[in-house]
């Protein structure tokens, strides 16, 4: 069963939670961010607390604005959600 | 030359800020302060902006209050980022 | 479908290989069996090439032989696995 | 006091032996060799051992050589074990 979160266009930017069984869960899809991030070189605004975590996609350099950057990033992440 | 940051206590709970060189920094201190929530068995409340990181520790199983679960474990991560 | 690796008794301690698609989702898995270890104070002896990861598992403190706390741990391993 | 360890040229590669006050001493620091990996595209062979961490670095797309991809990583791994 896949797992769909879709990303929405906010006046912070672009925002979506997801939901895990656990903490360890959410850790794992959390390491696998961090990389994905890195090697773009874009990184995320975002939180965790136990099993959820909430993502903020925005680009600083762009005058705080959404950019194609955020959307690369917020579909990579999709996918790894959707087979977390 | 230590880094000191102590946690306050706030309405919300133990909460501090913590800031690091780059996104790499901080993620390696998160990923201690994540196996150090995870052997204690309590987990913070904390989210992530590139290089600095906060973090809130309160006890929901004790009706939302600070307990001596959010002291020992605050402890533990001045102590890490202290050494970091 | 399920992905099912089963430990195997071997004279170094209990042995495993994990075959992931790529670096970022061994790194997800490795990230989620440290915790494990840190929360039960038994930690592997384990390496990863790219998508590989080879697992150990053996008590020193008894002996270096294989004890309960070993297949404990194997057994999350293989359940975090099957899941990934 | 800065810790300093070299890597060494070798048959398998570059290689290097990191030591750590416990376990989560060495995943923050592997934790932070995984994102550079990611970042540049060049993954290393390692190992971990409660509070040791071996690496091996060596361009298998070369023919299985060591290469400027290996030095490179090489000196950044170097960097982030000195500040550690």
């Amino acid at each position: 069963m896949d797992k769909l979160v879709h990303f929405n266009v906010t006046e912070q930017g672009l925002t979506a939670e997801f939901q895990f069984s656990d903490f360890s869960e959410a850790w794992g899809f959390m390491s696998k961010v961090a990389l994905c991030a890195e090697r773009l070189q874009h990184h995320p605004e975002w939180s965790n607390s136990y099993n959820v975590v909430r993502i903020n996609l925005i680009t600083y350099e762009a005058g705080t604005t959404i950019t194609h950057k955020d959307y690369e990033l917020a579909l990579l992440i999709e996918g790894m959600y959707k087979e977390a």
